[in-house]
């Protein structure tokens, strides 16, 4: 058993064998299968698949390559959501207080945005003093303490992840069908959860832009949580234009908070309720959907999810002053109505396209290492369906950065097509899987 | 224009431009372009290939990435031979001083072995003394001098080809028809010569065992020679079974010497005057095929090809005493007879595996950095289509390693087929193409 052999077997289309997976990864951790091999490793994989038993056991491999965090002491089915990831897609800041304030510890780990989308991390980080860098022993501690907790990926949870994640980001390896299903399962299992909701994105705006492909998808990631016993949902959700009206990050809390008030988008706000119903039912929390829906709407509407948010802000460090007053929040310096240029329906939004807009205005990033602004983002006043008359505003920008405005505009208007007819509706929730 | 865009592009199926085909070279010799990224992108060639403009500005840039020596101050239609190597395949050290003895200029750049396949290098350099590092300069005297030379590649002639041959061959990207030929008409046109002829092998020896991937090689072999301006020939030879009856460095100059005496095996003879005729019709030194047979036999018989190779070996340091009195060599510690387990005819032979049990006895590397052992090897005594009685002597492996006997008497036994009847008999040249 050699790296080349392992790298031709994959090549060549054979099943690796359980033996030959966990060599090929904990040897690239050891230093023995170098970088370059893993690359081409990962190409071959791209082009001719892991079937469920090899991804499986990549998952496994990543689980054990680190530290797996013991929730047992804690009471509760602990459930998590995970979203492959969009374009204003600010759900699990309104989710897991929402869940947890239901009495479901909710132990959540979160990523960081990259190119289009955005993370969840950066946008809790736009509220002064929010810590989402805590240790395992912390986000225990204010699990049991506040049942929940919002943290980003540590160092000792699945490094193998960690560092094959980053080469595939550099080789064009990312957009894997096994390889996304054992870098989401590994972390979230690793976390030590029960059960896990998964919000799996199709469209313009997802990763996996063709619904038959995020299909696939959300099979393989309920199969290998079965695998390891957890009781796993997946939606298969519209990413075909921005979830809700803000994107970036201050702006998408805004948002959040309109929602805690008992406003927000109808999208967003359907979205939410319907995952914290599915959380709640893996739980056992409610018996039916129905009961889920209604809990969660009350639980909404009444203030306690918005309680448990400024509690859980408290807990790591944040700034709850201004989620009560965010007209105190700083203004970006410079803001730009984008308007329609004729009239007529939206027919569709690149939303891929919209989110690189965002970037460009400052409110992500297109390397691992570049900052973000917080106060960055767009207003999103006419979405895919509305008729607009020309001239009216479309969107509104907000930037830090001048000089960027008009591309990020230009951008946005090649996104958008206009036609005389309504376009057919877009569906929020195109199917529902799993457990 | 990213490293990134262009190993995706590439993943996805596009063709891409000369200019990004440059960029993504040049930029991983200067070290933009990580060894990675650029395992990535060959392993995504792999499936995708390259097509023809694609493979031609491969080629371009890697010849581009050093010197290309200018031999037009020598008189003549200067011609190579390229094989894409085999097992016994010793043409090389014959044909070169052939068809100098004809007064063609042959300017030879050669390889090492690695794997189951030998290399002209490594042979010559079992002659006592025979220097085959030499420097461009050198290399242009001797020619001018003696009509030919035979070296190994130096530093200078197409070092992108050296840095991306060495990453591929421990990546699994080696067997990709555009990136094979790219490789070799890179240090042929890089070489300086005018035309070339080219021996691409077929069948369990060779590198590209079915006969039409080796056809699509050598197709694409002529085309990108033609598109520099070359004349290119291309043959496509057996390699089911070894070429001549000796594997192994110093035993295949014995069986050279055997031949420009001549003797040597029918197949090995028959080869080289056709590869030598043809390198003659390409030069104009011939008019037509069977003369360039008639002159290439004769200069065989007659001694000139013989008193080419002493003076070769001479002007290049090497012991002529040993050419001239090969009793005189060292002999392997052991040699070991394998016997006919049955009566029958043999089948077929897998000759990667035979090539593999005279590695085993030292003969050639698995490793670029291995020693070889001149002389390790194998004496051929029956071949595909030959009538064996048991216990009749099949080949005798000659080795200084006594405990690598059995496993390559293993070996090779596994690689013969026995069978009640004759099989068909195996053409030795199947197709010729091109000029």
């Amino acid at each position: 058993m050699t790296p080349y052999e392992i790298i031709a077997r994959k090549r060549d289309g054979h099943p690796l064998t359980a033996e030959e997976i966990r060599y090929f990864i904990t040897e690239y951790l050891n230093g023995t299968v170098k970088d370059y091999q893993m690359a081409a490793w990962l190409m071959a994989v791209f082009f001719q698949g892991l079937d469920d038993q090899e991804t499986f056991e990549l998952t496994r491999t990543y689980i054990q390559s680190g530290e797996v965090i013991d929730l047992s002491d804690i009471p509760g089915v602990k459930v998590d959501k995970h979203s492959t990831g969009g374009v204003g897609d600010k759900t699990s800041i309104v989710l897991a207080p929402l869940v947890a304030s239901c009495g479901v510890p909710v132990p959540m780990i979160s990523g960081r945005g990259l190119g289009h989308t955005g993370g969840t991390l950066d946008k809790l980080e736009s509220i002064p003093g929010f810590n989402t860098q805590l240790s395992v022993a912390e986000f225990k501690r204010l699990l049991a303490e506040h049942g929940v907790a919002m943290i980003g990926q540590t160092e000792t949870i699945v490094p193998a992840d960690k560092r094959i994640y980053a080469l595939r980001d550099v080789t064009a390896t990312v957009e894997s069908i096994p390889l996304i299903t054992a870098s989401i399962m590994s972390k979230k299992i690793a976390e030590g959860i029960d059960a896990l909701v998964l919000d799996v994105k199709f469209g313009s705006g997802a990763f996996m832009a063709e619904v038959e492909k995020a299909r696939t998808l959300a099979q393989k990631l309920i199969e290998v949580g079965r695998a390891f016993g957890k009781r796993v949902h997946a939606s298969l959700t519209n990413m075909d234009q921005p979830l809700g009206n803000k994107i970036g990050n201050w702006l998408e809390i805004e948002e959040c908070l309109e929602t805690f008030h008992g406003g927000g988008p109808q999208d967003f706000v359907e979205l939410t309720v319907r995952l914290s119903a599915r959380m709640l039912l893996l739980a056992g929390r409610v018996a039916t959907l129905e009961e889920g829906i209604s809990l969660s709407t009350e639980q909404l509407q009444n203030g306690s999810a918005f309680r448990k948010f400024l509690e859980l802000t408290a807990a790591q460090g944040g700034d709850t002053t201004v989620l009560e007053h965010p007209e105190r929040y700083p203004k970006a310096a410079h803001q730009h109505t984008i308007t329609a240029p004729a009239e007529g329906f939206i027919q569709s939004m690149n939303t891929r396209q919209i989110g690189l807009a965002a970037v460009l205005l400052g409110a992500g990033r297109l390397r691992k290492e570049d900052p973000v602004d917080p106060v960055a983002g767009i207003h999103v006043f006419k979405k895919t369906g509305y008729a607009v008359r020309q001239g009216e505003p479309l969107m509104v920008l907000y930037t830090n950065r001048e000089a960027a405005v008009q591309e990020a505009e230009r951008k946005i208007l090649n996104a958008i097509r206009f036609g005389a007819e309504p376009p057919e509706p877009l569906p929020l929730i195109l199917d529902e899987l799993g457990d």
